[in-house]
């Protein structure tokens, strides 16, 4: 589930996975593998559930306040065992066990959230589907025209997420044996998450899982307490710790901050070290440097009188800028990525037959039990073309500016890049499925044209390309992993249709809470959901070229579009010539610099306060910090994430928080003294 | 320096000295005892002061917030071994090491610090002398004239302190052979030090000596840090975490808060766990039930229109209250304690020779060390004639309204109570020189009376009583360490004048920062200082009866008096005839109850919290718990308190924090927005 894409976020495992340990079924030869319907169990769905609610508001949350986004493999992992293994243990007291914990039944669960809370980031609630709404809209002036703003309606998104998320299974389906058994592909995250499955269910590993899992659930407390006890101080918006000025008042003022969120800490300390300080030196570099040099040719560069918000003001700097980085770090990534897939391809069609030979034992397991259960081509081939065929007679009646044969048209692309992205992901781990949807973005809203409702067409094509890519890419890890256990593939293939049915019903749900208890996409807000004006902005680009951008708009954002595209050769030259110190590792990502762009680097500071945390554990006790920093990270996540319900059932029940917690100069301070003390 | 006395302290060491360990010379066999001068070394002196200043800062910043000193022993104990081994290391590797480091020298370093922070508790600077300032005095009304005023100045603090800080030393020298030897008395802190200090000295004590250092160091840092960070936020008295309405504003208003004093927490770790909870119950008592309700009566029972700190009103009830609960306790325990003294001293007096013959080795040992370096009586006796003939002179100039005749009835009755309360503490561990104090305060007051400036003859005269009672305890507690570590008497002697003289100059110093820096007295501001207004409340009572009490006050002043009394005979009762469940030990203390009346319950909540952690701790480990909660509760003290210098130094230059944390009710916020914003 690692994700390099619609939210910007590039926080994989660092794949540790010990490859070496290669005759790992030796220790599961004398445990039985289930017939594939009894690795779909009852209790696997239940869990399923409950974890995709979960994962569904800790996703839906983090895309809406930064949309950085961490691998939430572990945690995912960890509580899917810890709750089927106490399920199990409770039934067996009560003499109800019929069928024991097996690791296929676990991969199912595994597989199941992973496809639920796919859907809650390529539903784009946080990104296109916002983008369309009237809130937005507003931001960007230009393009808020009746024909391209949608009010979102719990309806309608259900709808769409539903027809444009299950094509996507069908392809893959096909490329399942091509990928995992004839390219050996080695999909690292799929990997890694196989190799804790299995390693759970020996007897070592189950027990520093139940010490994981208690220190998940200890941190997730605690970290739920401190978001509970956060909200009590924060009756208006510039009220509680979310408002500390931690570097002092004019810090605070550029988003210079340590905001005391226990979610991000968590993600620095899952998302790698330079990953964390990419951002903050993004931050430093927009925010310390570059706007107040923009804001000092206030009335020069742009007027003087526009609203913080406007896109021809100081924001249009922010968003444009941020964008034309992006979508060079992209480029690179997608022509990079194309060229190595044909070149690899084009080598291992040539020496496919040679490896057959010499198949160790357990691999030969691992293919007989992965080509049992088959899925007959027929099925796949059918599913997309009559899902296609749906798609293309309803899709126009959600959007109207969509016409049919633009929705043939994405849908005969679309294959071709899935499988690009499902190759090149099983490669590098990286999955580009945002970068394809911004490209839809572009082609589609320029197409269609502004007077016809381009930007609506340009976001609501980004989702039918986003989906179907991302989904093969995703789904493809998890066939890796159920290679990896002896999890039949007919199993995992209804696991990965319920998931997905889960996600279209619980993300838009979710969101719904978020989006009105809360004032989402209001830039100064809690919730910013920055991608949101993002896609909107590309969106605008796609239909009226660069007529609209503010003085100098254009020329900085081609100079840090180049950059980004500059950075990223470097980095690979670097990876390729230089590897004695591996100086590409010291190279700053352009992704990762430009969210901070839009939204300042309070969240960076947080997150590397994360790092610094794993950074001196991991000095006084290595091995302790590589065992145990996910499981508590995972869990500071969750319990923060979590009090999300809670705060937003508050909100919509019209109850806030008693007291303000201020922050005042000391000027302010006396002033405010006489106001009350009259 | 376990004190359950002015300062209403009631912190001990918890007596786990292990006392079966009976053969503890045996470790010691080979190590050679060096000379008395030898075991008063020149570092040991430095250390000394260096140490001696630490301590006088945190006693003094305890004094002037709520009085309540924990045992500091540990402390001073590990930080005078780290102290002076480190010098020692560093010696050595230079080549310049002449003498090893010995557990004498460690009990000389121990002994000074003890006799130089016992001044900073028993010179009164948050007690009597406070009680004579202007602050103080308008607070009280009545009494408020010229001769019982005396302007705070640090020259005659100093000569004061000088001339009665001394005269306790020599009474108690002629008594140190009968106790010790002859009595045999416990003296449990003393003990404990001295198992502390001989444990250090063994290889394995050397090594935990190490790592409780390095808790005690790191956790210092912490709350320094920490200390440091809250600074930032308070630009004005009602700002910052120390005003964190933690349980609400209205919580907050009747002083329920946690106020995030790492300070409070560390005491409370070191205090026993009923100290906390009597302290939580009397605020409850009394600012959750008691003043709502007399304030009710507001009109009627007291006018309504006088100023929040007029002891005619809701103040007079809180301190008057007090006041008599506490006396009630104090003199429970005198006459408790006197009876018992002279039961157990006719028992000992005749089973004395009999005891003379079992005398093992190690006491043998012990025995022979303690009588090596005599001082002689005629020394003893001279010293303290000869001081209090100086005294008589030169008191009187200080304040004229204590005659020399005043001075020298105190002179004549303090070395018995000097013996009973040596001889008491030997017992028990209690000190109750504050008791003696606040009785001086009620003989003198209403001797001299209110016209002949009673008030402040009897704040002075309690200075001199309590001066004297109070050395006599404390250092009779030294030389029982120096008996238990063959410490040399002499040097002992010498030790505990060289503190004294330190405490006698460095105490005013440190005082007198605070003082010019902190508005030192206000009872809504963060340097209270409760017993400034107590005592001069009780000298008020001493000159002026009760007339001068709101009404009511008087009843419910002798029903807490008479309940003080009768807790304490239950206790005993319990402590004697019901030995099954021990149900003595749930019963709070009177006088810990008392100090909450007048200050509010935020301490207690932040001792409470520390009695929490020390619960869980002991839960998940006792050994380490009882191992190092001392050192880290030690260590938030220092540091917490330490951070009170660059305070000081910074209010003192001017510099103010520059944010105000400030919190608001919603509605209060929402009026704060208007004015900021327009």
């Amino acid at each position: 589930m690692v994700r390099r894409n619609a939210s910007g976020e590039e926080c994989g495992d660092d794949h540790r996975s010990d490859q070496t340990a290669s005759m790992q079924e030796e220790a599961f030869k004398n445990t039985e593998v289930p017939h594939w319907r009894n690795q779909l169990t009852f209790r696997a769905i239940a869990v399923s559930f409950g974890l995709s609610l979960v994962f569904n508001v800790i996703v839906c949350k983090l895309n809406l306040t930064t949309g950085v986004i961490p691998s939430l493999n572990v945690a995912a992992g960890l509580l899917g065992y810890a709750l089927i293994k106490s399920w199990t243990a409770i039934s067996e007291k009560c003499g109800f066990l019929k069928q024991p914990f097996t690791r296929q039944e676990n991969t199912v669960v595994q597989t199941c959230v992973v496809a639920s809370s796919g859907i809650a980031f390529s539903s784009g609630t946080a990104s296109y589907l916002l983008g369309m709404s009237k809130t937005i809209a507003a931001q960007a002036d230009a393009g808020n025209t009746p024909n391209n703003v949608k009010a979102l309606s719990l309806g309608w998104i259900m709808g769409y997420l539903f027809l444009v998320s299950f094509v996507g299974l069908f392809t893959i389906v096909p490329l399942r044996k091509m990928m995992i058994l004839k390219y050996k592909l080695t999909y690292p995250s799929g990997t890694a998450t196989a190799y804790l499955i299995n390693s759970f269910h020996t007897p070592k590993g189950a027990k520093q899982a139940k010490k994981q899992v208690h220190s998940l659930f200890k941190w997730s407390g605690a970290s739920f307490a401190w978001a509970c006890f956060q909200w009590f101080w924060t009756a208006a918006d510039n009220c509680g710790f979310t408002s500390f000025p931690t570097f002092g008042l004019k810090a605070y003022a550029k988003k210079f901050y340590f905001d005391f969120s226990a979610t991000y800490i968590g993600v620095g300390m899952i998302c790698p070290y330079m990953v964390n300080i990419s951002l903050l030196i993004g931050g430093i570099l927009s925010w310390g440097i570059m706007w107040p040099a923009i804001e000092a040719k206030k009335g020069d560069w742009y007027k003087a009188d526009l609203p913080a918000s406007s896109l021809h003001g100081i924001q249009g700097y922010r968003v444009f800028i941020a964008i034309s980085m992006m979508l060079g770090d992209g480029l690179f990534h997608v022509v990079y990525m194309l060229t190595s897939t044909i070149i690899s391809f084009a080598k291992k069609q040539a020496s496919s037959e040679a490896s057959e030979a010499d198949d160790n034992l357990d691999q030969q397991r691992r293919k007989e039990y992965f080509l049992k259960d088959q899925i007959p081509n027929a099925v796949a081939v059918g599913g997309y073309l009559g899902l296609a065929l749906l798609s293309i007679i309803v899709v126009p009646h959600i959007f109207p500016q969509l016409k049919w044969y633009h929705i043939a048209v994405a849908y005969l692309i679309a294959p071709v890049l899935a499988f690009c992205n499902a190759y090149g992901c099983g490669l590098s781990d990286w999955s580009l499925a945002s970068n394809y949807g911004k490209l839809a973005i572009l082609i589609f809203s320029s197409w269609v044209g502004l007077n016809d409702g381009g930007v609506l067409a340009g976001l609501a094509s980004c989702g039918l390309m986003m989906s179907i890519v991302s989904t093969a890419s995703d789904l493809m890890q998890d066939f890796k992993t159920g290679y990896l256990t002896l999890s039949s593939p007919r199993a995992m293939f209804f696991s990965q249709i319920l998931g997905t049915a889960m996600g279209c019903f619980i993300t838009p749900l979710v969101f719904w809470i978020f989006y009105k208890a809360f004032s989402v996409g209001d830039p100064e807000g809690s919730y910013p959901a920055p991608y949101g004006l993002m896609y909107r902005g590309i969106a605008l680009l796609g239909v009226e070229g660069f007529s609209s951008l503010p003085k100098n708009c254009l020329n900085l954002a081609i100079g840090f579009f180049i950059a980004a595209i500059v950075i990223n050769i470097i980095v690979e030259l670097l990876r390729k010539f230089e590897t004695k110190y591996r100086l590409y590792r010291f190279i700053p990502s352009p992704m990762c610099m430009a969210i901070p762009f839009y939204l300042g680097a309070y969240f960076a500071i947080d997150m590397c306060v994360g790092s610094l945390i794993l950074f001196i554990w991991e000095l006084k006790d290595k091995k302790e910090a590589r065992a145990y920093a996910p499981a508590v990270a995972s869990g500071m996540i969750c319990g923060d994430s979590l009090w999300g319900i809670p705060a937003a059932i508050l909100a919509l029940a019209g109850l806030k928080p008693p007291v303000c917690m201020r922050f005042l100069s000391a000027a302010a301070n006396a002033r405010v003294d006489k106001l009350l003390g009259s």
